[in-house]
């Protein structure tokens, strides 16, 4: 039985989201239905990161087990070819060893955040990225975020449904960057909380528009309470882009 | 009677393209019924280029007279409001002199053409941009792509359906540029013949693969036979990004 590590890029907008679920589709449904076509068995795929309902993913990375020998390269053109017409595209695969696990011995997961800051709607980005009307102060987005970076107890930025045992994170990276009337937030930890990302950029936001300081972040990080925090951004800008071995 | 230029973003997928057609939904049409809501009398719409079905816009310029007084601001939410739910949106609005035409007065169209080089299928991307498998060498396509700048007959490049009177184009730009494996063509120039971004992008992806040289493109040139030039590129790609006058 070959085990495989496949890189997954997929459009989030007709999902549940990653996990198979009754409501809905799931992207990992579909691939097990996809890696189904190459088996006799039923095949289970498991993704690094269980990412909501409408985010996407361009590095989400999964691993499987088929019941025969195949290359790396055709399973992937298999996979892509069964995949249709769904947007989910496996953009990388190679053998891995029996102790891989996607999940768990990931060390570091990056997402992006995508703002489109303008008064028009958006047409090809609709549900793609988030857009925010009122112009925003990328740099001091930037600044205040630095606030969050290293070792806390993220409760404020954690959604009530979320199962982690512990709020207490390492944020390695947090840099928001404009370019033209684009925003892009950049976020890299070992983990995350169950909207975490979402939590800290709408409360990024705040700071953009003027409405709070670096000062509100760190109060509101330092209250541990979820109520202080900025609203949740939707799901339609966050990008799983990479995971870490 | 005020006249405005506004200029406007549109997802070329849902669209026969810009013009008013009786085969399917134009994004002229589509934007004469939002400005026909804000007027006695139907509203007509001049653009600066007439984009094919598929083909996409991010800085289309276009010109519109309306029986009643209002802000440009005013005039772009308004239009905002009624384009839903089209994928087209305006994304600048200004009042303009009387003699202006958005397509005669134009000096200067920019189109971006957008390859994706990889061999798993697009998700986002699907319809936005063109998916080549093989491994394209973008200096190469660069290279070729100087043989055409400049003043030249363009009947290799030009559709067999286009009206221009004259096939002679003076070419100001054509850049290839690659990050990742996205591959961006900048094609700048007074104005283009019909299909000319699409069946130059065409061209040069044979010789990104290696098929042809610069002196091939450079024969095909001189050959004045569009037999002699590449196939045309997909709609999917190409992006009108903006118009000077």
């Amino acid at each position: 039985m070959p085990k495989y590590r496949i890189v997954i890029e997929y459009d989030g907008r007709p999902f549940v989201g990653w996990q198979r679920q009754d409501n809905g589709l799931g992207v990992q449904h579909v691939l097990e239905l996809a890696a189904g076509q190459l088996t006799e068995a039923p095949v289970t795929v498991y993704g690094a990161g269980r990412t909501d309902a409408g985010v996407h993913a361009s590095g989400q990375v999964a691993h499987l087990h088929l019941d025969r020998d195949m290359t790396a390269p055709k399973l992937m053109a298999a996979l892509n070819a069964h995949l249709k017409p769904h947007p989910v595209a496996v953009v990388d695969a190679a053998l891995a060893d029996e102790d891989f696990h996607a999940r768990f011995s990931a060390i570091e997961r990056t997402y992006l955040y995508r703002i489109v800051n303008r008064t028009a709607p958006l047409t090809f980005d609709l549900g793609l990225a988030w857009r925010v009307p009122e112009k925003l102060d990328a740099a001091a987005m930037d600044r205040a975020g630095k606030v969050l970076l290293g070792k806390h107890d993220f409760t404020t930025f954690r959604a009530s449904q979320c199962q982690a045992k512990s709020a207490l994170k390492t944020l390695d990276q947090l840099d928001v960057v404009r370019r033209d009337d684009q925003i892009y937030v950049h976020a890299r930890a070992r983990s995350f909380l169950h909207h975490q990302v979402r939590n800290m950029v709408g409360t990024l936001r705040l700071v953009g528009c003027g409405k709070w300081t670096d000062v509100d972040v760190r109060d509101a990080l330092l209250a541990k309470d979820r109520r202080r925090g900025g609203p949740t951004a939707p799901p339609d800008g966050l990008y799983l882009t990479s995971v870490g071995y």
